[in-house]
């Protein structure tokens, strides 16, 4: 008897024919194939192809957000853990890019062709980086308004850091000084009310 | 008597010819068509295609350039001057991308390939930033150490709102409320030791 087709089972086949074809030319029908099934049963879990391309895209996005929960939800200095989701966030993203540029690229493409589903993301990482902020405040590390606001602001500010429309940038020798004018300015910001 | 084939002359017709037929496409040969000159005329101007290429790219920042100067050196409170620069940069930007997508794209593609032309325009568009944060630590406004450290971290926080890798995003409804989160957390890290 053969293996239930899981919707599990089709993306990591979706992934693996993406690695081989690029974004471009891999259709449902070769993703059926690699699977030994038809392209109906493909369907029956994703009704079409874009279906299936967003869960492809929302399956990487969910690894980077993976290794940042543990960071969000860490007791101590929230300056100090806004620090480190931050550098975790572009780490991951520049390592992902250095180890395999061409699969990076085709995520890279396929996220930017689901809007709604880099809206979620961006979401969640802003969730993330909110909650931290709003500890900074109850800590007295900062005075902050509004956290959803502040920390949509410190995301799109960084935006060059963590962003895959940056990743020729990444290895440039100057970036982490970069990083590191903008954290100071994004601090002080961030812990104004409290000088 | 045939007017003298001048530089400028030549990246008239290079802008031209690009505009005609795409970056990937545009050689010496063609620009020197649509000149009726030899090539060779336009290799005493531009030695190789990436000195013709820089200075095309050159010239169009230059463009950009040249409507940020008077907000640079205009008289008044440094807050405003900034937020005015920095939106007549974002806006310029994108009123050319939305003029003209492909020439816009064109000229992206260009810049991209060349790194020293676009490090020389950050530079140059940091040093504009660092004049008016300058003024405005003398004006009482700011309170900053290094004024052209500070001017690189805003450059850098405001990269989605100027750079041509985020052409894409500027038309997207919530660009403007994005812009005013990261400008309210980059003036309260400006002013901070003022409050």
């Amino acid at each position: 008897m053969t293996e239930a087709l899981t919707a599990e089972r089709v993306l990591e086949a979706a992934e693996d024919t993406l690695r081989r074809f690029g974004p471009g030319k891999t259709t449902v029908v070769d993703v059926a194939r690699a699977l030994g099934v038809s392209h109906g049963s493909v369907y029956r879990h994703f009704p079409n192809k874009a279906a299936l391309r967003d869960a492809v895209a929302e399956r990487w996005l969910e690894r980077v957000n993976a290794r940042l929960w543990p960071l969000t939800t860490a007791d101590g200095s929230a300056t100090e853990r806004l620090r480190s989701w931050l550098e975790q966030l572009s780490t991951t993203k520049r390592l992902m890019a250095r180890e395999d540029p061409e699969l990076f690229a085709t995520y890279h493409a396929l996220a930017t062709d689901s809007r709604d589903v880099i809206r979620v993301h961006l979401d969640t990482l802003a969730g993330m980086l909110a909650r931290i902020i709003s500890d900074g405040v109850s800590q007295g590390e900062f005075e902050v308004e509004d956290p959803h606001r502040a920390a949509r602001a410190v995301l799109t500010a960084t935006t060059r850091f963590h962003n895959p429309a940056h990743a020729a940038e990444w290895e440039e020798p100057g970036l982490d000084a970069d990083f590191e004018e903008v954290w100071a300015l994004l601090l002080l910001g961030l812990a104004s009310g409290r000088r």
